[in-house]
């Protein structure tokens, strides 16, 4: 962890506040040869392994709102949405550098209660933090993260090896998380009788925006009994992910509404809301289930994977198809498969 | 390359943007077995090798101002301020992750803008661009990089690896890049007839400035041939990297005013200014200069890098001492180290 060279570093508290980080790491693996305090972290990658990396923001006022997130929520969801995409290639997650870049008034309270959340998903993870910087901003909180996990050669899990007749699947449930979020929005500016009276109904779906899941041992499992063609995290919505893993393997793909593993207390918000429980479902994103392909020869590794997810359902949703197009059959009809994405 | 899952996202432009970015990186090599545009990229690390990893963000508002440096300045020098660290660790720059945070109403020239300093920076450093994020930002521009390398196990250099007596070398020249930026700030208030006298004069400062130049040759020879017991790059100043150094390797420090490599026109410049210009440029930022530090018995490995550093000055400073502190030696007087920088 180092602080940036500009003067704004040279008053107090940015060594300070890293010091202070440094404190709370746990005691580092092995294969951390230099961890944080000096230029950079040095590690032994896995003999036999690649590596995989990938980068994620979380920003004040487009990803999160301060009042329906605690600082240890967004602390969590930031390491979160990273190790859902390590997972999402069948990788173990190993490392992640925090990059924070923290507003004028960031107390050491606020910090802790940051790191907190990001603590609590390393642990659960197994991701160590061996690096990071601290940058002030004269905006909004930014918690950018890379993390890093290793994976055997020939387990990785790249959305481009889908093929046609392969069943899709999805983990968990979708649409709680823009249910949440949803809710929140709506009962800020509702009275606190209204707010409580659903406030039981919605906690779950409050839990899923704030503090989402990466699949981590389902994706592990996939790429290490090879039982998926094709894999990505739903971060942008299962649409948007039916859409990218066709597109990726060059098929089309057919969804079945009917077996959309829906959140219900999510489908009774979107109801009570005038909205399409299928479509906003689907198009909304923050999920961060996995959606992965499985070819028929492939039964028996998946059975595997199904009998050690611990009891996370893993849904068959619908198949890739040979003709083009992204569909959905919804009573019998097909029509173009509903998002809430527009593309240039 | 991913956009992040929010209903920003779904606005149009991400999508086209990360587009626009793929198509405009060079082929990668072999060891990128997965590009941008899937959740995460997979490489092959080096067999043997160990892995460097650092984070670094240029902020807005903070680490750069808009009137004194274009947006490819921006983009080279997110990525270079990242190259330093890993080169001075002795490794080899191998991958960068972008992590774009940009503001409303960037537009693809923008962002080809900063492309271009990034791809010219990678170029120059051999650094593949491997995968990174965009983000909105209702704030300032900010631009996170994800830098590694790497780097044969008994060739790291750390900050630690100190021993009283040895040498202390600092690359390059120290103080331009900070007197460039006082100038920058002073003749934004100026007449143009003022400012275009001494822009000449003070070319090289403001360029140092606005686009650092990572010791990328040095770093990796220092390392290569085991020449140096310490090493680390000045992006805090180099009061700042001889207190650093001198605390992580347990020794005291002594610097000979007279034989500090301040760069001539910062020097006037300071001296201008009504500024000490010894001061001035050991607690000056944003050098990227390497200060590293060479055992006697060390001389026949660091002559071997001297030749082959390509004309860069690889100039001794003072040495590492057994009694603690970090002292400045001046006109046969000595007292302590000055620093700009103030601690808890």
């Amino acid at each position: 962890l180092t602080s940036r060279g500009d003067e704004a570093a040279r008053q107090p508290g940015e060594r300070a506040l890293i010091d202070h980080i440094r404190r709370r790491l746990p005691p580092a693996p092995p294969s951390i040869v230099v961890g944080p305090g000096d230029d950079a972290a040095v590690i032994v990658p896995a003999r036999g392994a690649f590596q995989v990396l990938t980068t994620d923001a979380l920003v004040e006022g487009i990803h999160f709102d301060r009042r329906f997130s605690s600082l240890s929520d967004i602390g969590y969801k930031a390491l979160a949405v990273n190790v859902s995409d390590v997972v999402a290639m069948g990788a173990a997650p190993e490392l992640a550098l925090l990059s924070l870049i923290l507003p004028a008034g960031t107390t050491l309270g606020d910090l802790d209660s940051l790191l907190d959340g990001v603590l609590e998903m390393a642990a659960s993870s197994r991701t160590t933090v061996a690096g990071g910087n601290i940058s002030r901003s004269p905006g909004p909180l930014v918690v950018d993260v890379t993390a890093t996990g290793s994976v055997r050669p020939r387990r990785i899990l790249i959305r481009g090896g889908g093929r046609p007749g392969d069943a899709i699947y999805v983990s968990g449930s979708i649409g709680a998380a823009a249910a949440g979020l949803g809710w929140l929005r709506v009962a800020a500016n509702q009275t606190r009788g209204l707010r409580l009276a659903a406030e039981d109904v919605m906690a779950t779906c409050v839990r899923r925006h704030q503090r989402p899941e990466p699949r981590v041992r389902a994706g592990m499992l996939l790429g290490r009994n090879k039982a998926a063609s094709a894999c990505m995290d739903l971060s942008d919505g299962l649409a948007d992910a039916v859409r990218q893993i066709a597109e990726a393997s060059g098929t089309g793909a057919l969804i079945d509404a009917a077996a959309l593993p829906i959140d219900p207390a999510a489908a009774d918000w979107f109801a009570a809301q005038g909205l399409d429980p299928v479509a906003a479902s689907i198009s909304g994103g923050d999920d961060y289930e996995l959606l992965f392909t499985v070819p028929r020869r492939y039964k028996g590794r998946f059975r595997a994977v199904q009998e050690n997810v611990r009891g996370l359902p893993l849904t068959r949703i619908g198949e890739l198809t040979t003709e083009p197009g992204v569909l959905l059959s919804r009573d019998g009809e097909k029509s173009e498969l509903p998002s809430g994405f527009s593309h240039f």
